[in-house]
């Protein structure tokens, strides 16, 4: 690809996840928002405001690339005829979303033969952009920009490791995740996929998720892969269907996380 | 107190966080930022941030108000002879600081004779004040400003909670929180203060934490108290002390979520 090429489809996933994140951003906090659940089981929030937003992504691409194919958590897939597909989660963090907390992002991602080449994870009320992938791998809010890489803990022990555990997983994948959690120095929760971007900026060591979607990851991958990190599944091969997964940025400490939790599964 | 005695304590009140903060957010996400800890036994997390944040406020609070009492977290007390104390704690989530993530916060709250009347909460990386107290109950950020109201949830199973469990508390606290927040519909986890903001402005309906201070309890009850919230401890008693905390933005709530912790300790 040309670097005109790449700098037009990097240029084109920011503005996707711009608009968005300002249509989610439009329904952030609002006291009538409306809130349905997905799972009959579990609490599972989806809002009108994911609808909105991610047929506001899907309609600018239509108009921009009608020949890719999209692929949305809440709409599914449009096929195109062309080697690209966006992966677009209109807001991964629902939870955080519903709740007011400004973790939530909008993630959007490009695969090229179904290899993910290019995500951005955008946080509106922050204004914040993580993107990597096609050669760059950046932060940028509010005009301030800079290089994110991933930091190099070094050892489990320094570790700061965030995850949706204790809400998500089995028993078993809990008890995984307990074993790795138990080791490290600081535990976050809640986060979501703000989790991935700030390990690309090298502010945590550790993602540890399970359950996760296609769409979940996608972006995430490309974000972390060009900090310098690292993102597998529990037994370090390809992330990029969801389940279980385990980011780092050392891969020193990827490979002690990950004999910890095959193990103990 | 006279109306214009009252604008100017707000003023000076929101004037003191917002220097706080900025000292505070110059150190945040930097690569090189010392953290010591407090505790022996336990990460307790102690940043050249809080020290320099808590100085900031002291020295300002000094040359305005000379007469003052001042209270802060990191360099204890300097009694003045005044009837006004000044309460700081200059990072709120000093583990959400170091790990990058904007839900820390400055805390600053006045007393007169030991009864706290304002109390501010302020995040910096998002430029949000949380006021309440002296006829005050509202939300401002960037320019815009709207009242808090705590928002009436109805019942426990409608409620969202938020709390620093599962990584505070003795097992016997711990038991108590799962006890209410098993019957809840969303759990978020790690928000420190700016938890009782959200709980302010209607987004969260629960907090519960336990073995607070008091310099982490006393801006959080001004603020939830003006939004028609109410905070005590688990016995229905007093909170300005810290200790074990439950704050609810429905009265009725807080009655069902204080039989049950009391029940389970």
């Amino acid at each position: 690809m040309k670097e005109q090429e790449k700098l037009n489809f990097i240029s084109l996933a920011k503005k996707i996840a711009l608009l968005g994140g300002e249509e989610a951003l439009s329904y952030f906090r609002h006291p009538n928002l409306r809130v349905d659940t997905k799972g009959s089981d579990i609490f599972d929030p989806v809002t009108e405001a994911d609808i909105a937003s991610e047929d506001k992504m899907r309609s600018y691409i239509q108009q921009i690339r009608p020949d890719d194919t999209i692929l949305g958590e809440e709409r599914g897939v449009s096929e195109g005829s062309s080697d690209f597909t966006w992966v677009l989660d209109p807001i991964d963090g629902t939870r955080a979303f519903i709740s007011g907390i400004p973790v939530w992002t909008v993630l959007v991602s490009l695969s090229q033969n179904s290899v993910p080449i290019l995500g951005v994870i955008y946080q509106p009320f922050t204004k914040e952009f993580f993107v990597g992938g096609l050669g760059v791998s950046d932060y940028t809010c509010k005009g301030f920009s800079t290089e994110s890489i991933a930091r190099k803990c070094g050892s489990l022990s320094k570790a700061f490791l965030s995850s949706t555990f204790p809400e998500i997983g089995t028993e078993f994948e809990r008890k995984a995740f307990e074993g790795v959690a138990s080791k490290v120095k600081l535990c976050r929760y809640g986060m979501d996929a703000y989790a991935y971007a700030l390990l690309a900026t090298g502010h945590l060591d550790i993602v540890v998720e399970a359950g996760l979607k296609s769409y979940d990851v996608q972006a995430p991958i490309a974000v972390i892969e060009a900090a310098g990190g690292i993102m597998t599944d529990w037994k370090g091969g390809p992330a990029t269907n969801g389940g279980r997964v385990l980011a780092c940025g050392d891969e020193l400490v990827h490979k002690i996380a990950l004999e910890m939790l095959s193990i103990n599964i």
